[in-house]
């Protein structure tokens, strides 16, 4: 089956946004075994949308849409659509009833354009907006499927996979779909993983292996071609096992899952709890643990010790260790140690991290840009340091630190 | 002048890789006055490409292209472009020249398919590859000027801004570029601020009013065409005043930087310092300041005080002011004050922040998702509070909370 991409919105011409929603798409077609062959990006213009709805449909046999659902006059996706499949606009109840209760629960009045929003095309399948407003459709015209998604990235990937994913799958008929099984690694960098595995990525024919990196983390995207699990798994069966007598120290999760995933669950498992020092990761270890829900019933919070004042007024941290002759400073592995040993006292959480180091611009303490300590502490004992030298940007120190305690911690927890 | 850009590679239609060369070039185009009206993503296969080029040139002034431009069998677009313009390749000596010495100089026997990277058409100007080996071409061909640029941005980028636009700028003629400015908001959804601007947004002609959103900021971009800042911002002005008349108090930039960027520097101007307390933000705040370079300076650090018992422990919170019968509890205007407060006391910065509430995704203490207290502390008596109710997931709460607590600084630092 073969599919188009088109992205609609005058910012991705002005170029004031980047098209992540097409990469996101193309990744998830791949996996579902659907061909792309072009992509496309237009404006918020009523004639080059429609002409690229008839150039697509007449090359693909799936259009997936973004953006343009919004509620305000250059949102035109819908009414376009309309008009080329001879189908009219209306008011699809339920979604006009969640747009109507979310404006109740923030008090403020609803604009009349909302309901803009709510609109679907008479012969269409809804697909929910779990996150947003704007309720997406799919539908059937002349053979060619159409999926219309919103454009905020939060919003459009929620409901494609959730919902245009199985309604797709029950179009696609007499297809052997892909197969694919994640491996997610921490604590290695792309092309050290690339390293020791390129004889088997150079000789790879079924399963592929496709390593790729994000946000500090690497992925390898093992495919084949099979109908169900049962019959993908012992395909992949021998090549997964290589992998994992190579890097099998730092494979933490074979699904798309972030670190901060796997050791949260772990620490529910195990019913212990985890507080946080942070210094040159600024607040984002933090973050990235909030951002999971259910983090509160095992992280409890911590500090952002930014600066060294702080250090000592919320940590305890002898002023006289952090500056001086002769101190070894914010950025020291005793430091380290003993931010984590004096948060978990005040605490009481079963384990501490924590984090410093120089995230530049400029050196600190006279140290180099990318110097990082990790310090965890736990119950039984549990002291280690780790000392990282990090090359790249201020925010990829923030990110590979970040991650990179979490690893120190997932690895306490499997072993323990 | 109407422009199109054709990105070519089949890693971009697989979603391996993220199409920022699009924006890239979108960005500079608008900048030179250059409208795009469509950008087209085409794999590695000769007819596709040759369809794409042929459409973009029926459609377009300009066709700008990147990627394929590699040593290997897969990189086309010389090739495929050849046949369509009817003009054969030849090795272009100087750059022949210059991959020869590349590969003396890294002491590594050149490979054959090398040479590929110095082909040039018959009728073209070359486009010389400051940072790799493929030489770039500009040429016209029955009204329409192409441009062949290599695909890895580190390429493309100084080849487009050093040697492909002084090209175009001289075959623009009679062309006056765009002037831009744009308007940055906070405290304030995309949806109420169109709705305050609406008989403007519906009337607009010079200059053009665009509003957008992201991350919980509104942008607007004003945009008109002129040749030099002097000649644009005259035609700017009145839309501009009208603008600030109605929504002035929201409205934290005329460039496009974060809020969190101008809180930072009107603290730096003060010489004043801040720190904050987060609950249910979960770090994101202390992760926006960090991320700006020099924060340091002003942002001191804090608390993510997210269990009770880190608000009692490490901000001196009574427990019987969280929980028991009658107690306001966490996510209350009496708690975001005091959490504020007794951080402020123990930091001794200028100004303190804090954020309470609840980012579900199930309710908390009975309230309902969504419902966040703000609390700021400053010297000179300052006691401000406020409550939110933000609808949306765990992520948009984080973001608008933070965003929002931002906004309630940045009114008492330019109001005092």
């Amino acid at each position: 089956m073969k599919a188009e991409i088109i992205a609609i919105g005058t910012e991705l011409l002005l170029g004031q946004i980047v098209n992540t929603n097409a990469q996101f798409l193309a990744q998830e077609c791949a996996a579902l075994g659907i061909d792309i062959y072009y992509q496309t990006v237009v404006g918020d213009n009523a004639s080059r949308l429609l002409d690229s709805f008839k150039l697509a449909a007449s090359r693909a046999d799936v259009v997936i849409c973004t953006g343009g659902l919004g509620p305000t006059q250059d949102d035109l996706t819908k009414d376009v659509l309309s008009d080329y499949i001879g189908q009219a606009l209306f008011i699809h109840q339920p979604s006009m009833d969640t747009i109507t209760k979310l404006f109740q629960n923030r008090e403020t009045p609803m604009v009349e354009t909302n309901a803009r929003q709510a609109l679907l095309f008479e012969n269409s399948d809804p697909l929910q907006n779990d996150v947003g407003l704007a309720v997406g459709a799919a539908l059937t015209f002349e053979g060619t499927h159409f999926i219309v998604l919103p454009g905020p990235p939060k919003e459009m990937k929620p409901m494609f996979t959730r919902h245009a994913t199985p309604w797709l799958k029950a179009v696609m008929t007499d297809e052997v779909p892909l197969y694919s099984k994640m491996l997610k690694f921490a604590g290695i960098g792309e092309s050290s993983l690339e390293h020791e595995l390129i004889d088997m990525i150079d000789a790879q024919t079924d399963p592929t292996i496709a390593p790729y990196a994000k946000e500090a983390e690497v992925t390898i995207r093992l495919t084949t071609r099979a109908h169900t699990p049962e019959e993908g798994e012992p395909k992949l069966a021998s090549t997964e096992a290589e992998i994992r007598k190579r890097l099998g120290q730092h494979l933490y999760a074979v699904k798309d899952v972030p670190i901060e995933h796997v050791v949260l669950e772990l620490l529910k498992e195990k019913n212990q709890t985890l507080s946080v020092a942070e210094s040159c990761s600024g607040g984002l270890l933090s973050d990235l643990l909030t951002t999971e829900p259910g983090s509160s019933e095992v992280f409890k919070g911590g500090v952002v010790c930014y600066s060294n004042a702080l250090k000592h007024q919320l940590l305890d941290i002898p002023m006289d260790m952090l500056e001086g002759p002769g101190a070894p400073g914010a950025i020291s592995e005793e430091t380290a140690l003993l931010l984590a040993e004096n948060l978990q006292k005040i605490t009481g959480t079963d384990y501490a991290l924590s984090i410093t180091g120089v995230a530049g611009p400029s050196l600190s303490e006279g140290k180099p840009i990318g110097l990082v300590y990790i310090g965890l502490v736990g119950k039984e004992s549990i002291r280690i340091t780790k000392k990282l030298q990090i090359s790249g940007t201020r925010d990829s120190i923030k990110w590979r630190s970040s991650k990179d305690a979490l690893y120190q911690l997932w690895k306490q927890l499997i072993n323990n």
